[in-house]
């Protein structure tokens, strides 16, 4: 009788989620499968939890959730050569064609037909999960598998902070939620010398706070515009990471660049904006950066390494749950009263 | 008697302009008095002609249009030691603060504090100039008067063309206004490997194929998306240098970019946009560059070169007047039937 | 009876190379067989042929000598899906590691754990060459097979003259050996102001102005420092693509630098040298570029792109010979009296 | 009676040097008088007080030595606007042309017809120092004296360090002299992942810990090569900073760079040096880029951000002492058992 495992899957199209028993996948000749340690909850996966619009163009349940992560492999496919049993490792969960322009030429995170785990196919909600050998990476046991599993949203950080150079330079970071949080503390690593959390959600604002944010901001009691401009001389920040995906955010956050400064945009806007591009724009010489997961694996190896030696992001996870209490962790998730949740399926 | 010339100035505010006779003026201790030789006339100078919203909003009359120009120097201030009588000169028109931030750190084309000749003071429509001595570039004699004052508006081209490398790339120029027929030259010297002109005027777009377009794209007859996946079998175009300000024609080109590709902004759109941020900008890695201005003097540096050797704007120029036919010159452009107009001051 | 195939091979220690028929290679699982239908001779290959210190070092034979080729798939090994019998293609030479820190972040031409193809693995100087599936690039029909063969070399040239941004910028090629004469060629397509070549044979001078030098210096007859500096107005040149390998030639194009410059270091010294660090390179702050190979896949976008449209290297050519005319073909070689020589198997 | 001030001068070619009384400069029109508050001395004034090959060959006597420093402006020439009496500000010694292809691109720390204070013109070992008003930086109050003064090496190594990301790589500074301590603490606050510190003096090794760096190499007890590879699993480091201008530990450290890596070369050494560029450069992709001053004033900017947040650099200094104790501050320096000396003229 084959074996069974646990995991949460979306059965069908709208809102809520279910866990399962269903069989351990078997790993394809160049697959492997992987005992999940820990997974952790992204707002992508609250999403389809929801079922919004997003989610009903794009989802085809079933499918299994999930997809930070990270575990040890169990067993390895036949023509895998270079991965054991025993390997310790986390997954990118964009699995990419290989043969594009972009594949070809080191921009495989903006690859042209690509599938992601946990979303276009199964994800980490389970007790085991079934990953291509080119998503694997390597994780070092000196990083405890709740870190581990969070070197995504981290890499999301890191590829939107890293992408100029932020030496001595101001940056904002426009929502709080766990990516920009991380994304504080990026950039107080990489030598940022002011950093300003924006949030509206004041529990979030006190966990930026422990990243290392130097000042917060929240707009429903500030100016945005008055207190950057008052704490930078009049002349504005250098970058800011756009993580809210909130219109009136990222239009308040424009106005505070610097002369040439720089906006990475992260957060997905619900509906399209409406933007003053030659006063915002062109005649400030702004240059906006549309960022999407991180690249593979260049920015792993960034992460993982700030993670060992300058990085602590332990503050940002706020709760530890086990798989079965999945709705209460939507429910939180929902409330917005967290930072991280991380999953133990078992 | 002081000795007087002629000025094309704009008196008072409202439409039109006219010439006057005027004060030649006197260089102060860091400035030369210029003599024109050519002069060229600029998109803006038809806004403040025509007395647009923008126009009425800045210009403060009296004062003496104009800003491409090239010329000789026929006195110095006093405290002038690099110039010299009789040197060969063009004007970069930003007059910039030199103590702000973007002043100290090269980026001086985004000063926080410039105005700029023939808008904010007296510009070079006129048989003579005054210009602050750090604004002076110095032209070969090699390059003829109606060609060297032209290196304002091809520096602005070469700004947004070379802002990446565009080796074997292809390049769509949004917009065959005088800026963009000197892109489409420009992006074809630097090896780009498909140069796509896009305007709804045929008139333009056939002095774009003489600057080098390999393909012309009339938006009223033809669909810019169909034209330009077909033609980069679907991947869509790595550069866009956006010139028109127009938002249709904007929004069509930010639609043909490949992943990971760039546009740069320059025309400069009469209203706010609405952009599709999510599936334009974010999912593919775009990048979108403001570009104002030119950076002094690196962009003079390679745009006089360019002009001494490989490239050729010769066929841009389609009309030569004297000053006084600024009426008819003005006339034109506001047509559309002509691409670059040369005035001769004498 | 197995087919038998014609091919180029060293047998053993030792100088010289000989044609024998040996079985054609059977492709493995991740392989394709090509049916060659140009091939050149690279200097690599002059090596191994007259066995010289390094070839003594590195080559263990026998083994099929050539590089450089462009032919059709005739055979596609089991796991193999995205290639196709029929498909017209050339071949990156750096069978790479794949799981190396470069190889996953889009450095694979600087691999810590590769071989190559007609140096430590049978080449493509026969009828058939097997390649794995990784190395292959997919030409287009227009350029034909014996230009397709060239995108190795002229993809040395094409990385290390568009390293940088050279609009408008002078540009010094020390060396005109066929990657030499590509670089010229590369240089003026990406908008080079001044193309000085630089060899001590006429011969290779020649070719070189054909391919769009502006200047020729051969150091036998002319002062390489003076000439470069009458020709910049004191400044020297902003980049020295150094392909001779050649100690005073690298050594004196140094000098030739303008403060700030970089030179491209690709010509194999034979020996250590002896650089004036302090003069040459602090002071003037200087940037030394060791290049090797070309970037997997960029460069080759890059590459057929500017052969199919602005790049003619067709000058460069000199001689077509038979497979069977290979001890001409080195002999030739030898003297220097050629540019490039393509070899026909069939 | 003009009023006379204190000033350690080189009084005639040989070693040593003598404090006189002369008289207070008088500001030009565009220079400024200021009042010395804090000054460090740097290795090149070691070379002037020892009058070293260098030294006998650039200086001409009598000339007030030293160039970093902090202090008030106690008088503006008649034609300075942008600065007051009272400003507290530091000096930027390199006084640049202005006119050449460097300065007026952005790089004029590499200005081709440049002085120094303190080197060719008198500096500002000294009650008072004469400054032209473009070499002037503004303070800022939080930011004592003592620091203030040290912006011109910490300069150096901001702009060595940060010439590259450096964001979860590994670093090593070669040399532990002041530069290479600041280094080191820039590395740490720029999010290197391991920096490694190499000098042969263990009094500096023990301040280079201080300032964060992970692993401390001894070359006379420890070999270089085998420690770096053992710490990074074989693959070497991604940054040198090399600021011994040691022949030997600049070949060691060369030998240490992964594939793909650079090396800052800051260190200014004695003799020419003897490279293996086909193994140490070329085929391992490598890049050495000379480094001199700091960028006007890009890096300054950066430098008294990060003073003023995350770095903290008052490890280095380990003696304090006044104007005339010289004598025993470079004593000290001769025997390397000091970090940075400060002198206090008042």
């Amino acid at each position: 009788m084959k074996r069974k495992m646990k995991a949460l899957i979306k059965e069908k199209a709208g809102p809520g989620a279910a866990i399962i028993h269903m069989d351990i996948p078997e790993p394809g000749p160049h697959d492997v499968l992987i005992k999940v340690l820990a997974a952790s909850i992204c707002g992508t996966d609250l999403h389809i939890y929801n079922w919004d619009k997003w989610a009903a163009s794009r989802i085809k349940p079933p499918v299994v959730i999930g997809h930070e992560m990270s575990g040890n492999i169990v067993k390895v496919g036949s023509g895998v050569k270079t991965w054991h049993e025993g390997d310790y490792v986390s997954l990118e969960c964009h699995k990419t064609c290989g043969q594009c322009y972009q594949c070809r030429t080191g921009q495989a995170h903006i690859c042209r037909d690509y599938s992601i785990l946990g979303v276009d196919i199964d994800g980490c909600f389970a007790e085991y999960v079934r990953v291509p050998e080119t998503n694997l990476w390597k994780n070092d046991r000196i990083i405890p598998p709740e870190i581990a599993c969070l070197q995504d949203p981290v890499g999301n950080a890191v590829m939107a902070v890293a992408s100029v150079d932020i030496t001595g330079k101001t940056v904002m970071i426009a929502g709080c939620g766990s990516i920009g949080l991380f994304a504080v503390g990026v950039a107080r690593v990489l030598g940022a010398s002011k950093v300003y959390a924006v949030d509206i959600n004041d529990y979030r604002l006190k966990i930026a706070q422990k990243m290392g944010s130097t000042s917060s901001i929240n707009p429903l009691r500030q100016n945005l515009l008055e207190e950057v401009m008052l704490g930078t001389r009049g002349e504005g920040v250098d970058l800011v990471v756009e993580v809210s995906g909130n219109e009136q955010c990222l239009l308040d956050a424009l106005k505070t660049l610097k002369h040439g400064g720089r906006i990475a945009l992260l957060g997905i806007p619900q509906e399209k904006i409406y933007l003053d591009l030659a006063n915002d724009v062109i005649f400030k010489g702004i240059i906006l950066a549309g960022i999407t997961g991180r690249e593979i694996f260049s920015t792993w190896y960034k992460t993982s390494a700030l993670l060992k030696s300058v990085l602590d992001i332990s503050q940002v996870i706020t709760h530890r749950m086990r798989l079965e209490q999945y709705e209460e962790a939507f429910r939180i998730m929902q409330l917005g009263e967290c930072g991280k949740i991380i999953l133990y399926p078992d």
